[in-house]
């Protein structure tokens, strides 16, 4: 019996909420062996996720980025008629419906009537965070936000954030369950805004705008100072590694050595700007130069592409 | 003629600093077919840096990056015997000495009084501006910053920053340089402290070392977090791109829908705190949990590997 097994006993995977997210998180389980149900509660949107997956799964196969027939996965997945249908024999549901507190709470309401006393729900939420749609119900013990970077099938890391009334099981099985189907599981210890993941982005963006705006640099030549320099290295180590083996007695001679230099150069810039209309703008302006509105959408294509790359090499790479 | 002969005109590369950085510059210009000349005023770092171009030409060979036999780049470089003799018949200079600015205010004074009226100047400084050290001299507009990332012959961008007395022929001549040996160049317009490139590196630092601090998240998982996940994108597209393509409407979309978040999440750092002593021991500790101190180098070894496969596998993709 393997991992997966051992955690899921046979039963299968409820999801709920089947946009991109959801969608996404169909295929990471399905394609790991497991029977999914998938629900939305807008038909539209659920008749429209299976075939979605199908065409995710021939561009996964073209860069041999799946070890059997798509057919066979797809055979994994099934409609649910309704949320009890979802979550009849399932052991874990993914819950990725829309951004709104008040949705993820009337959710959780739901469940707290209808689940079996051991189903475990994960949410893929963003931003809110989980005591904000589970706290005070009974079930807020088995409710843990699992937010992921999309799509899930090939970016691996999830971001664990547990509330105050998580339980220390749900943690455990969640991120057993993700590591067994292949993700990087990250474990955020407290409910702070944004996560790890994005406070990082939102530190970096920030900088960036603010140096378009100062009039240090163009978006593009910002792009290029990570996509050609910056961005190599944190795309296989990470920031803090990258500084470990940047000075010659690791990560506190580092400290030593730029630390000060580091605390410089932050305060030395503007935190606290709203990014204005009229930097919008100019952002905006600089980007459709180099991308028209209507090229956005083959660009996504593009950058699909190259995560598949990215994600086959790294498979290939012999640490 | 192609666009390198134009530019040099058969004449040759001066690198003036032959540490790590100055080697790597030497190798960047050999393997583009030019003359270089190298020269330290330290004879034991001199002597050693054609060995170590030798041994960085055997891997760079292994995979795939260079298209000539190692001997024949080799066979471009030469000792100089002093400075006059470094920039005798040379277009270009390279200045990669340690950053004191004393040192490269002598060096520059020297330059005044020893180069010819065309000599260009670009310096590898990574933090202090040119002004510093070039400004009220003849040659302060034939001198400009070129800061690369180390190693230069793997990583390409270049950060080009001109000092206000630095000519905008200086800029025009080095960033097409720059470009013809096949490094990405980034204008930076303003002498602001760190440039881009650390002004970026410097703010996610920060935050990631106070997510350690307030006990949100380990090194690891925070590494974890950038090299599993947000790393992917910024490895191939930099942080503008990635968010013009997240919004269905482009960047001006997402501005709207994602500027007030990151605002707030951004607003909610403590921004100012230094890496006290205590909170760098805990990150030594976790860090030398993972690798024991005595395992750093071979580490880099490691990372120079995934460098040249990222560099052999960006080379080789289509775009």
């Amino acid at each position: 019996m393997n991992e997966l097994d051992t955690l899921i006993k046979g039963r299968s995977i409820a999801i709920v909420g089947a946009g991109l997210v959801g969608a996404g998180w169909a295929l990471v389980f399905a394609r790991a062996g497991l029977a999914v149900k998938i629900f939305d509660a807008n038909p539209v949107i659920a008749n429209a996720a299976i075939p979605l997956i199908e065409q995710q799964l021939v561009e996964l196969q073209a860069h041999g980025l799946i070890n059997e027939p798509a057919a066979d996965i797809v055979a994994r997945l099934s409609l649910a008629t309704d949320l009890a249908d979802a979550i009849d024999g399932a052991a874990y549901l993914q819950e990725s419906i829309l951004e709104r507190v008040e949705l993820k709470r009337a959710l959780m309401e739901d469940l707290e009537a209808l689940a079996d006393a051991d189903l475990i729900i994960g949410s893929s939420s963003s931003g809110i965070v989980a005591s904000a749609f589970s706290s005070g119900l009974k079930i807020a013990a088995r409710v843990v936000i699992a937010h992921p970077v999309n799509p899930p099938y090939l970016v691996p890391v999830v971001e664990i954030v547990p509330s105050a009334e998580t339980s220390p099981q749900t943690v455990a099985f969640v991120s057993a369950l993700m590591e067994a189907v292949g993700q990087s599981v990250v474990h955020v210890r407290k409910e702070v805004e944004g996560f790890v993941l994005n406070r990082l982005q939102a530190v970096l963006l920030r900088e960036a705008w603010a140096l378009v705006e100062e009039g240090v640099a163009s978006c593009e030549d910002i792009d290029k100072t990570v996509r050609d320099g910056l961005g190599w290295r944190w795309s296989f180590m990470g920031p803090f590694e990258t500084i470990d083996l940047n000075a010659p007695g690791g990560i506190a001679d580092y400290a030593v050595r730029l630390g000060p230099l580091y605390r410089s150069i932050a305060a030395s810039g503007k935190h606290d700007q709203q990014w204005s209309d009229a930097l919008i703008g100019e952002v905006e302006s600089q980007r459709r130069g180099f991308l028209q509105r209507g090229d956005l959408e083959q660009r996504r294509a593009w950058r699909d592409r190259k995560l598949m790359a990215l994600s086959a090499a790294k498979r290939d790479a012999s640490e």
